[in-house]
């Protein structure tokens, strides 16, 4: 399996354990807009490029009385080890926060996990063998491909509109990669408000692509981290209240509660589940049983339903606040209007790449994440994720207002140089053509 | 890569994905103990099996009052996000700790874990091929063997005695290998206070097996939970004290301070620190914010020096009453005499068989460990691992008279059958044959 002459990314020469990595790290590379987003930690830059939730919505002091009374009540279960399979308790209470979107099922077939991102890592591991093929909307959650890659497995995109996933897309892709011999172990979705495209899956689309899927034989991995935090109406059901035994749910405190606990949850099939559990006892032996049974007594003594409509509040202004910045701003692009979530999708002329973009965007004090991170085949240079989720408002508008200066220099000079020559011809500037392609 | 015929712990009929689980579930087996310890954590049964540290002789108030001040002084950091390094101060901190087992480091090279069992998945996700060997003492930690076997490694035992891993024996192991053309990728040890045989790597041994790691280009993993935890003078210094480039290192917050944080972590030669960081990433995208500032302000504010010795006292105390109770009730069977950590391992007459005893001595109220969990390769059914870490001195001596009662009965029952015939000649009855044997 190794390889004699292992990629760049995964060792050089100063490094002596160089040939002794596993093949699976050949796909273990930095992100390349690593050190900028290191740069643009800074607080004067305004960042809408992470997905960190507005924790500081949270009501601490409520927080804090959760904390000691689990310390006080159960301190010595709560600083154990616990079981692989999490606290009953809170497998039940997640019942009811998955009830909220029409979910039917067993706390048996709960397994919590260390962030719903550990639940997307250990279904990878039980299920991806080398050259296997995961199909997710393109674009995708990026820490989605990377784990995908980790397990040498390869993403195909599927299309997407302001509707979702476009199920003939999906027939396509099944159909073509089967005739090329190829083995498609999942579809990884995130159906409500995804990550990073801000588009819903509708009613009618969660049918057929359930039916396509069934039909094929393919399991269904539902990521939702978002659905809970709708604007106006909610979302139309989840995956896994329509179907049961091809849908592993992933779940997550992070973004209804606080990330900083690192609790999520996977619903799976039962047999699934029972191969979940002892991965995870390997993994992690148990996820923290204190940061557990702090969030269930957060559930059961605060109304949390009330903190999740708090946080609605707060990311429906925010996320008003980034429409308008854009229609004032920035008239001629194309964006996703999200009807709940963390994020914008917006769209370039076709001359401006992302990437490149990226360094003169943090020298003007605005950060954002390029579009080709959230695919695997190297599309998104024309495409931007605007995070609204973290900024207040007025940040939100200073942000778009700086993203307009670059986008006007870098158009600027793209005129420049196309008068002179050593660009060539600009192929586009009709900057009000056709509707986002999401691909 | 996918079997046609998947080992049966690999799915079954029931299961409609059954044949789309990865090739490296073939090794992922529930513990055949399991259904065992179920039933063995019923009150009534003394446990002498589990690894549970003694968290109630934790100043639970002042573990209170560090969670306290962390979320009304940096609530906003401890709830949200962080870095999948994690935290610097809690780095800096732990080069305190290591330096309480000679350990000179920078922390940069620290990489902050799910538990010291994370870092364990991390650096064998990062370094195991299919096929590939490690290298681990036998008797071993029988997690880290699971982790192993789910990416597809063999793991081969090195042969212990009173001193720890026999240097002549890993110069033998390295050479066959080699010789069948087999891949070793690192050496997993526990040097002090080894789990599960309770016995300790001399120093010059530890000298000595570093430098036949090193002559053969063999990386060392060196996991250190119980280090601190010794009962009168301090082990032998850490081998990463002793060489940085070969050894990767593991330490926990779960023995000096409580597991139910899931907060360990791995110190590593650079390039494998900067892989680790991306793995850690991928897995859970950072560990828990929450839990690593309250360990910091705890070790910030309270005498953790002086919490060490505490447990040492405790577990002290349980060791002597588990040694005491055997020269009492079990004098003509051989054990270890741990000089620290948790655990003494016991070895049976040969013509018992500590698995097939277990039920009884569950019916009797006392449970252990089988010997076997320990082993890859179906060694150790005269073996028990005795754990004095979490029960009472009071408990620890009912559950070993309870344990001779078992012994004594399956005694008579072989001394019986061996006279009308069934079982067959019983091979050996001296109970104080030669020096327990670590194979």
């Amino acid at each position: 399996m190794k390889s004699q002459n292992p990629p760049q990314q995964s060792g050089n020469n100063l490094d002596p354990w160089y040939s002794n990595y596993a093949a699976r790290t050949a796909g273990l590379a930095a992100s390349e807009v690593r050190a900028l987003f290191a740069v643009a930690s800074r607080p004067e830059v305004v960042s809408l490029a992470g997905g960190m939730p507005a924790v500081s919505a949270l009501p601490q002091e409520l927080i804090i009385e959760s904390m000691n009374r689990v310390m006080r009540d159960q301190g010595s279960v709560a600083l154990q080890y616990g079981s692989g399979q999490g606290v009953p308790k809170l497998r039940e209470q997640i019942l009811d926060v998955m009830a909220m979107e029409g979910i039917k099922a067993s706390a048996d077939d709960v397994v919590v996990t260390t962030g719903s991102q550990h639940a997307l890592e250990l279904v990878s591991k039980l299920f991806l063998d080398p050259g296997d093929v995961v199909l997710a909307e393109g674009p995708s959650y990026v820490t989605a491909v990377v784990i995908f890659r980790s397990f040498q497995a390869q993403t195909h995109h599927v299309a997407m509109d302001e509707h979702g996933m476009i199920p003939e897309s999906l027939r396509e892709n099944i159909a073509r990669l089967r005739a090329e011999g190829k083995t498609i172990k999942f579809l990884y979705t995130i159906p409500s408000f995804q990550n990073p495209a801000g588009v819903t899956l509708s009613w009618e689309r969660r049918l057929e692509i359930l039916q396509i899927a069934k039909d094929n034989g393919i399991l269904v991995l539902e990521d939702n981290p978002y659905g809970l935090l709708h604007f106006d109406a909610p979302p139309p059901p989840a995956l896994r209240s329509i179907e049961q035994e091809g849908v592993i749910y992933l779940g997550t405190f992070s973004k209804t509660l606080a990330p900083g606990f690192r609790v999520g949850w996977a619903l799976a099939p039962h047999a699934i589940r029972e191969k979940l559990i002892l991965a995870n006892e390997a993994a992690v032996l148990s996820p923290s049983s204190f940061n557990q049974l702090i969030i269930s007594e957060y559930l059961d003594t605060i109304d949390w339903r009330a903190q999740v409509d708090r946080f609605r509040g707060v990311y429906k202004e925010r996320k008003v606040a980034m429409i308008g910045a854009l229609n004032d701003y920035l008239p001629s692009l194309q964006w996703t209007d999200p009807k709940g979530g963390f994020y914008v999708w917006l769209t370039l002329p076709p001359y401006l790449d992302s990437k490149q973009m990226l360094p003169r965007a943090v020298k003007e004090l605005v950060a954002y994440t390029p579009g080709t991170a959230f695919y695997a085949d190297g599309n998104g240079h024309s495409n931007i994720r605007l995070s609204f989720c973290y900024p207040t408002p007025e940040a939100i508008r200073t942000g778009i207002r700086r993203l307009q200066t670059v986008i006007s220099g870098e158009t600027d000079l793209v005129e420049t140089f196309s008068k002179t020559g050593p660009l060539g011809t600009v192929r586009d500037r009709n900057f009000s053509a056709p509707p986002p392609n999401l691909n």
